[in-house]
């Protein structure tokens, strides 16, 4: 897709241009990756601001990409070099670029160093997730992507279940790994983090890692887990009870699914993220439960599981449309246990669209 | 294993000292499990340079780790905070650590800005490796982890011969998804790495990715792939062939093993790392085919898969006994197919313990 990304750099360049900078140095991976669809693990990018008709964007990979590379990155001039960055800082003082950009949130304080020696007569700006802001709003190849990865979740799940892998006697690890091994039958590459398996007491533990704890009837089983495609995470929690529920099993799970609607519903272009984040807050807090919701509403989700933006109390701006956000909701009753429910989803104008489909009534395994 | 940990934050001390330090400040997540076997998410140190009976060592974590770092950290002071390196520098500043170093190979631009707003009258020194040089050579405890991290590999590419899953007609994927599945099996916690399983041609590329190539009677199969075992990293590759070797594949086979056993041979205290590389790459030279050995001979193994030393032409150092280091001449045939072997071993005074035991003599399968 070298539209896409040629499309992706103009718009950099036209913000290159509004902070007076002649070029970026781009070293972060994932921003490579944005910028370019190359999906090594060693490369750099350096982008003139030039002006919108003009890509000079030069590409620096090692020769074990540089087939690769001529498959992926086939619209750009490729620099042949071990040593990246450096080597592309040097170029920027080459091109005589003055004032060139670097990711001062991704590059170490020795690293600075090399490219502020490599780079002559160049003045090396801090200009921290100049491409991460452009990231936060998808375009269709990233909500595609997004959706691919959600329907392998959905899928793996839906196999999970039906073929009786959530029973009372597994441990939370069998568990995770046929999750996890399931969503590889869906084409993902892997999982999108580390699978959170769950069940009884360890329900009530946000981030649970999952043990030789074993599923047992009567428990609440919560799952959060997420697949990798075309480098896209996907992201969904799920809780399930072993048999018929008890009350309070019922009521926090209900709780919950009122506050994870309430937080969808809250999804409109314009919403300041802290009041999405309060919308289902406000839910939990209304049952007198606000102290068991432990964490944030949710956080956007992309190239990285966790990026921008993140809704909480403490969040800062405004949704946009093409969004990915999850929205994710828990309620946390220590040593009895806990319920979550996340799905991801992309801000449109009117309703959001939905990108993990599992249902959200409560299932009774 | 407290006494573990406060032994190598002794021997920090002493390096501190030698460095006129008054402290250093701790952020890689695997420094920080190497002094403390904290194994979050979130943590940072900050280890005053004291005195050898003073361990005045500060721990800080956030709240969802309380109750695990009070498990695994249960000798250290907690700073219970969510932002934990910015307010272990603010710590060294009320603790008057005049001269305070930090990790100039691992902190961002971004961060020290951070550090350097919260740490009133402190000096923040690079101080890059510290932890590191200690981590080079390994105690007891580490290369037992990396013993049964062996161990799981070693146990899997049985498992994986012995049920037929190295046969013509499977993929490389589905290859590569078994032993990392029967890794777990063996106590695994994941794979170490991206797991190589290179068939055909595909054997001449060092670092291929699996893909669905088909393994087909007459190939060389090549699998590099480790085990993660209490976060220590195995590190072993074998190559077989499918049905009777030919002649050229005979010859490269038996040439990448005598290199290697060349390799192992010169693992002795004192040896210069560069003459080891040269004891193995000399032996393919010898045959003509030392423009197709394209990579070093080996590296560091233990928290990181890839760490010091580097045994390459161009490494600086030499070995001691206790360092960890994988021994991995190739031998690659652009289009044709490639041999690699590769032990993980411990230098040892005398000869060196061989932690992967797997048989590198040739394999028919």
């Amino acid at each position: 897709m070298p539209e896409t990304h040629l499309r992706r750099r103009a718009a950099l360049r036209s913000r290159l241009r509004e902070r007076e900078l002649d070029a970026l140095l781009v070293v972060d991976l994932r921003n490579v990756r944005y910028l370019t669809g190359f999906t090594g693990s060693n490369a750099a990018l350096l982008v003139g601001a030039g002006n919108d008709s003009d890509d000079g964007t030069v590409f620096c990979t090692d020769g074990r990409y540089v087939t690769q590379s001529a498959r992926q990155v086939p619209d750009l001039d490729l620099l042949n070099e071990r040593q990246c960055a450096p080597a592309i800082a040097k170029l920027a003082g080459e091109k005589r670029y003055g004032r060139t950009g670097f990711e001062s949130h991704r590059v170490t304080v020795d690293e600075l160093d090399d490219y502020t020696a490599a780079a002559t007569d160049v003045e090396l700006v801090r200009a921290a997730g100049l491409v991460e802001e452009l990231r936060v709003v998808k375009d269709d190849d990233e909500v595609e992507a997004l959706r691919m990865a959600c329907a392998a979740a959905d899928r793996a799940l839906a196999d999970l279940i039906e073929h009786g892998g959530l029973r009372a006697g597994r441990t939370e690890r069998e568990v995770a790994r046929e999750l996890e091994s399931r969503m590889l039958d869906h084409g993902a590459a892997g999982p999108s983090f580390e699978s959170i398996v769950a069940t009884g007491a360890n329900s009530a533990v946000p981030h649970h890692r999952p043990t030789d704890a074993v599923l047992t009837r009567g428990d609440l089983v919560k799952l959060d887990f997420g697949a990798l495609v075309d480098g896209y995470h996907s992201d969904m929690t799920r809780t399930f009870v072993l048999g018929a529920p008890s009350d309070w099993q019922r009521e926090v799970y209900d709780l919950v699914a009122a506050a994870q609607a309430a937080g969808r519903a809250a999804l409109r272009p314009g919403a300041a993220v802290r009041d999405v984040d309060a919308a289902a807050r406000g839910v939990v807090e209304a049952a007198g439960r606000g102290d068991e919701f432990l964490h944030g509403l949710g956080h956007g989700v992309g190239l990285e599981i966790h990026e921008a933006p993140a809704l909480a109390k403490t969040g800062e701006g405004r949704l946009s449309a093409g969004m990915a956000v999850t929205v994710e909701p828990g309620v946390y009753l220590a040593g009895k246990g806990g319920v979550r429910i996340e799905d991801t989803l992309v801000v449109r104008d009117g309703d959001p669209e939905l990108l993990t489909l599992t249902t959200k009534q409560l299932v009774v395994v």
